[in-house]
């Protein structure tokens, strides 16, 4: 069933996260070296209805393979959520003769991907992109570990400043629902506490630990964008508790999906991108490859969901650096 | 008259900035090898006023260089404004047998040095630390170079997400009153509009490009703090002219303060660590060095002001890359 | 049994290696909280002879978490060798009290903790800390992250000079008999060529490039320095095989040992600590803590051997992109 | 005289150096606002006898101020050496309609720029490209700074392992003939001792250090690669004073070269590119424009020679540092 793929299109969607590039390069170097075309596809779904395709070079994706981003650009898309959108993007794909799709991108494209499959029988693949590393079926998402070594290096510096004037910093870092940026980059650069939204005990022990606070020491802490409170009501809080306390609030923000791919984030698109046309040639469809213990795992889409809960490795981790 | 100097003390000051700890390392290297002692006093004139000294070794102050920050931490003193503080100073200064003062801090710190001139006799040497490069009587701040870095480095990964979105950035760096930092890293990184405090016909300008943007291109936007309309209020007015662009904030924040210092600090800071002895040496008083046209130069500190005028040279670059 | 742990050794041994210090972190934060103490022991296995310990401050340590190398220091030494120097060690550790070991090092180190151990019935664990990935028991050795961040962000420079040029470079990395850190080095920046010491096939590949390289084009070729020929025969053997080459030739050398820990070696260190804190309180003694497929897991000391094979999915990757 | 000018040619030639983006950016910028057409010439000398132009777009060039090598490639050219091609190139620039020619490069390709001018008198305006900071005629040339921020991050690593071992290290670093990236770089990083093409007197300072060395500390050396010894010798020179030194060498090598351009390189390559552009509008030819004392600064090509000569300042502080 798999031999009649001839030419598979290859896309990126929704927010952009280092890693993608690599996975373009390792995806097309798979397509080629089995005798299939491979052609890029703009702006996600926006390109799709508009059209708009982009030949893929070998050499030029070699190229790329370190820089952050997408090559193809990204898009959020509303008018792929609507029939009449679908239809025009199935349209195009006929008339260039792709007859397979690889998605790089969140749950939201997996979804448009399922909504898609109700119209056409084409394969669908996805591949997780995403800094926030909230999805079931992968243990890491591509541009996870890059958005985490952006924020230590950035937390890095922050400490300096902490320990040059004895303040307390609460430094906010991406995730959105998930914990996962903040726990890993507060373990990672030995924060004084971590404020994430899958639990609220921390902050009844960080309030104490302020409480207690005398101006002779540095406090960082790490909060999550998703935490429920947010970093403006949780410095309110600090000031209320302890009114001595020369309090200084940093916004990581966007700087954390940008930036070369880290060293793991540029192997982890290549596999996933090599996975993804391997795949299609078993005869897959409308599944995510990811990596789960160390193996590569294809996980079908309808299971891909977000996944808030904390490892019970970390969980320990946290509870023994935070609550004891 | 200077060969009664025997024993130096030396501080930091305000707010910390990259290249101090190279700054005690060229003084203390220049205090020692002519024959002198240096003690460093902690957190500035808290410390003096609390009498605590740091004895300052060679070797760690090598291994130092590279360091953000302060070693020896550094405050502001409420204390000091009154004649109470500086005379508890004074007196832990003569038991502590120091017959000289180095500082390394803002006008700020200055102007503490020239009140507390009025107490006694010692002589006072100043060294301009700050990222804001805002002080007369010198070329270069020290902390300037490596905020410079810091902010561009954060604004080439911002323009990967901007690029693969086409989408407008504002980015809000650091300088307080002055458009260097903002300057330096606009230009450096090739953005499309540099707002800054000490002009307002950058704001037409870019209003007008943002009437006619269009969503297939992205727009980096570089707003220092200082500007007086600030970051929000620059994103309303371009959601009024344009409400079809897809707009994202970033304020770099406190990163810009910290980090190892870059080459040209931490060579900068030794050059002004060595020539403040020098200028003890030669029975100098009450005068900051700094770097002029490349030149060590000694400025009195009453003539050293906070200074917001761009230079001829930047005006003119800022005018052919922005307004016209 | 375990109950009776009430003070742990821990020291590190061998080449230093990104990540150690996160270990000691874990270490001590899960020692204390289980009601132990824990000493440091300078330069491994010779402070240990010395009778040369550390006290380990917990808030010491959480604010090394971010610093490359080793604050315990570390050495070889001859001496430990012979039982003349382990009986003075096991001397020494009696003395202090010790009644466990954390040894962070490599498989000799490991082999010297299983000399020390017929001499004695302490319970020692190990962590995995060396920069070659090459030892069975773990998928990922403490270090190896980070130095191949360190890799490919040099490659991405030297990439800048070859492009410019249209110049062939070879560039060696580390990592003794094995070709890791060259593999994914070379894959995350898209090199032309890998030559690693597990395989003999890629050579002639290359040879076969470059006999049909023409000077328009710039070519990278990734170099493990266990490699058999090393850089300097496969240079002249390119030369010979087409002498317009203009070829030039990189060591990256130590430069790949030091620099701040990676997010990634960050976390594993501390989970490694925790680990080997853990497997004394289970009873453990002589395993190596370890991660195989994202799970903790003990491989006692006799089965910790140098292992050299490329993974299946890494070899297949390999052939996919330069053997095809 | 100068509005006959209407279309300008430029060119990088030489070794490549890190700002060379940002100085065609600038020098875009300031011809198209003046009226003037642009066009690049690829790989310096060679692109120009085989009539291989470049067009340069605003748009691309703003996009590519951060990277590091050379958009227009660079070579050497051994066919411009004689006048036969020459003669080839200045047909192919007639052919183009170019009138006047900038050139980003050495010492070297300014003297090819005189031999040119014997053949037509269109006039020729040189940018100091090189990361050797060996030029009369400019304070700093292009690239000088990134490489020696990259030299003091690579330093900084190598220190760890030196600090964790109490090894001693060399260190040798670009510059050729000059000692420049050595003494900032070791002035930077707080290195034992820094080895110049200068000066000999620090060979036999170090050697007196080594003599007197014992193993419970560490020692960094940084070797410039134009001192008359080079690394090799000076190692078995200290390995023959003291034998039980660990000596490790490092030679940085070209990673030095490449890399994403330093702030300041940045700024300085926009300011040179303007200014060459300006001084073809006053009239000037076969001059090179640089920065003296913070003021652009034009030189006649005969003048801009090699530059060996360290300055008084920087001299004291090697004696300061080192000789005393």
């Amino acid at each position: 069933m798999s031999e009649r793929i001839k030419h598979i299109g290859i896309f990126t969607s929704g927010g952009d996260s280092p890693g993608m590039n690599a996975a373009l390069h390792g995806a097309a170097k798979a397509a080629l070296a089995n005798g299939m075309r491979i052609s890029g596809v703009s702006r996600g779904y926006e390109g799709m209805i508009d059209g708009d395709f982009i030949s893929l070079n070998e050499k030029d994706l070699q190229r790329t393979v370190h820089k952050g981003g997408t090559i193809l650009k990204t898009a959020r898309s509303d008018r792929f959520r609507k029939e009449e959108g679908r239809k025009a993007a199935l349209k195009n794909l006929e008339k260039k003769g792709i007859d397979a799709l690889i998605a790089i991108g969140g749950d939201g494209t997996f979804r448009g991907m399922l909504a898609f499959s109700e119209l056409c029988t084409l394969p669908f693949i996805g591949i997780p992109g995403t800094i926030d590393n909230d999805l079931a079926g992968t243990d890491y998402t591509l541009g996870f570990d890059t958005a985490v070594n952006t924020a230590i290096e950035n937390i890095d510096k922050i400490r300096d400043t902490a320990e040059s004037h004895n303040r307390v910093f609460l430094v906010e870092v991406m995730g959105r629902d998930s914990g996962y940026i903040a726990i890993h980059s507060g373990l990672g650069t030995g924060a004084d506490g971590i404020l994430i939204p899958e639990s609220s005990e921390d902050f009844n022990r960080l309030l104490e630990k302020i409480r207690h606070y005398h101006s002779q020491e540095e406090l960082i802490v790490i909060v999550s964008e998703g935490d429920e409170l947010g970093v403006g009501p949780v410095a309110s809080k600090i000031r209320e508790v302890n009114p001595s306390v020369d309090l200084r609030i940093s916004i990581l923000g966007h700087v954390q999906r940008g930036g070369h791919p880290s060293a793991f984030d540029r192997m982890l698109g290549i596999r996933l991108g090599v996975a993804s046309v391997k795949a299609l040639l078993e005869g897959q469809k409308n599944v995510m490859a990811g990596i789960v213990n160390n193996s590569l795992t294809l996980t079908p889409f309808e299971k891909v969901v977000k996944q808030h809960q904390v490892d019970a490795e970390l969980q320990e981790l946290l509870t023994l650096f935070y609550l004891k």
